[in-house]
């Protein structure tokens, strides 16, 4: 049983979390840094961008989550202190430093995350000022939950946040979650980001490989515009104060039933990600099935779901699916022809390689729908893979275009 | 010397062209069908497509490529006859046959060709009207020029035609063409075409090398949507008609003038392809230096040139070029940031791994220019590639979006 709660973040037992405005945004109302704190230390696993051209703040945070002990997250937006050099990294690490000092901490104990423009200098006055009032402002009364959530916002038009709880053994367990990001990755305004908090008692080991797992079918699995960032950070916080059974790859029906409701959370976060992508009218479920592999399947909905063509058609609402069988063609997968069938929120078009004539009539009125499911069977194995996605609008184009650094 | 001559394909010795509008296109002064005819037998080479979904018409034209001969080519535009199946297969297999039962030549010497939308069967009865009146009206006057190179368009706005000649030891060759294309392949209304003749006497094997090589810089290194069509397709004729000593690949001083021309004229054509990118207001030329290899450099071009936020911010003038470097980043090649130089249109913005401060002021006028040359040295070796794409408009989407099937 997963019952959905309120208070992101800080729904576990023992996190709190401050921000403010520091002048990094210019609408003063607006958030634009602040920390995630637990009171006990915790454990923590991290997955980062894979792009060659990484934001200073990921090589900070990376070392922390090599040792797998963290205490607090300081997030800022509005500066990505990316393509900065060794300044930036300094800067990244005073950050931590400072984090440190204010909650009395240690520094190798903080993870650092910014996001905003690519090829700025952060202003560190403004930053200093930042976290010294974040963390005075230290809470877990729903206001401190909505406010950190919107802290993190760049391009989003919504803030994303979730909050889960679950019995594992007999305990309550809780996780928390607040995400960000409307591009894929758009480096002068946005990045993906979700932190994640538990008050799961789990070993360091388990809480990567459930992170990893998790990860892999949610965050990994979904696109706006296929552009990777050079900030993106998935992080989970976890401190025991549930004081569960520690869970472990030997507690198999305890760790089922965490990464079930990590999982849930991750979802959730990556969807709401896409339904928020720039310009976007329409959120699009890809599945690809009967194939010979998972890897194959996943690579056949990418390269659909990053095909032009095939977003603006969405977005025209017009079911000419030919762009969407020539796109899983060139996505390095051998295909049989004969064998492929394309549905479209259930009604077939292709079927063996030949279209469906007459062309069905409940098509035109499926595509008109806010949400489109593409389900295109390879017959040729038994594997799947699901990726989401969302259309491509003239509005994403003024969103990138007439925005002007 | 090259010399740019009019006449297109039937500048070369020997080569004549015919075609009519048959009722594919609605505009009935718009040609839709065409016949290409050498009066001599040709060595023929072409590429194709690599999409796991093929046309029919390209399965037809493989088998008449393995064999290198042949004697004319038809080609339609308006319909792609593309996932039609067994019965796509025999239209396009008796278009061959009444081609050459008009020309009274072999059916396994004409090459077919379609482009259009996908999914539909060929009407019959208007394209056996059409390739009849299409031989009827044979010719190679200059209205015949205009008229095929027309006949091939689809979202095309201005055919793209072009004819040089060069003298190979004494002799003069010549080498016309024809393309089409407009987004990199629209499998809706637009594939990529480009038929060459020349009346060079050449070795089979030496064409096949030329056209290969030729390609492999010129049409494989442009980009409009990065949507990879199923029919695609690059062929060469040689008639043989100039008499000049056969080109092969021991008369080195011939090949490199042959293949000089013959890269003249792939350059041109995909140039032309790119300008009239479908909406494209900005013509691109990314140049990558300083790389590994030239796999490297080429996978770092392509990266750059696919990224909606790249293409859009060139589209809005902006020198956001944040948004170049971290596409470059996740190209899947190694980089070392701290080597990295950019420039765009000779203005150096980020080296070292730093932004150039305080930012070049000649950077925005810059970014005013129709043509925007992104050079990107990767600091790491002695290898280069160049590749032409357009910018991402507002009149793509709606040109992607509004049209419907």
């Amino acid at each position: 049983m997963i019952e959905t709660i309120p208070g992101n973040i800080i729904a576990p037992k023992g996190f709190k979390t401050g921000s403010v405005h520091c002048g990094l945004k210019r609408n003063k109302r607006n958030h634009d840094i602040g920390i995630i704190f637990s009171e006990q230390p915790c454990k923590t696993a991290a997955l980062f961008t894979t792009n060659q051209i990484v934001a200073a703040p990921i090589k900070q945070s990376r070392n922390v989550v090599k040792n797998g002990k963290a205490h607090a997250i300081v997030v800022n937006s509005g500066n990505a202190n990316a393509c900065t050099g060794k300044k930036g990294e300094r800067d990244a690490e005073t950050m931590a430093l400072l984090t440190a000092e204010h909650l009395n901490i240690k520094p190798d104990e903080v993870l650092v995350a910014s996001t905003g423009i690519i090829g700025h200098h952060l202003p560190m006055e403004k930053i200093k000022s930042g976290i010294s009032k974040s963390s005075q402002r230290l809470g877990n009364q729903s206001t401190h939950a909505i406010n950190i959530a919107k802290a993190i916002m760049t391009t989003d038009l919504v803030p994303k946040h979730i909050a889960v709880k679950t019995k594992i053994n007999g305990k309550e367990v809780t996780i928390g979650a607040i995400a960000k990001g409307s591009g894929m990755i758009s480096p002068d305004m946005a990045t993906m980001f979700c932190f994640i908090t538990t008050d799961a008692a789990i070993s360091l080991n388990t809480l990567r490989s459930c992170i990893k797992r998790s990860t892999e079918n949610s965050f990994n699995q979904i696109t706006v515009d296929g552009h990777m960032s050079t900030s993106d950070m998935v992080a989970i916080l976890a401190n025991g104060m549930a004081h569960n059974r520690t869970i472990t790859s030997s507690t198999k029906n305890d760790l089922t039933l965490f990464q079930k409701a990590l999982d849930y959370i991750t979802l959730n976060m990556a969807k709401e990600i896409v339904k928020d992508g720039e310009g976007a009218t329409k959120f699009v479920q890809i599945e690809i099935h009967e194939a010979k592999s998972i890897s194959d399947a996943k690579k056949i909905a990418r390269t659909i779901s990053e095909s032009p063509l095939v977003k603006t058609a969405i977005n025209g609402e017009d079911p000419n699916w030919g762009r969407i069988v020539s796109a899983a063609g060139y996505a390095g997968v051998t295909l049989d022809e004969s064998k492929l069938k394309l549905s479209i929120n259930n009604v077939t078009i292709y079927r063996k390689g030949l279209p469906v004539t007459p062309t069905p009539k409940r098509l035109c009125s499926v595509m008109k729908k806010d949400e489109i499911t593409i389900q295109l069977y390879l017959g040729t194995g038994d594997k799947s893979a699901t990726l989401w996605t969302c259309d491509l609008s003239k509005k994403y184009v003024s969103i990138n275009a007439d925005y002007h650094t």
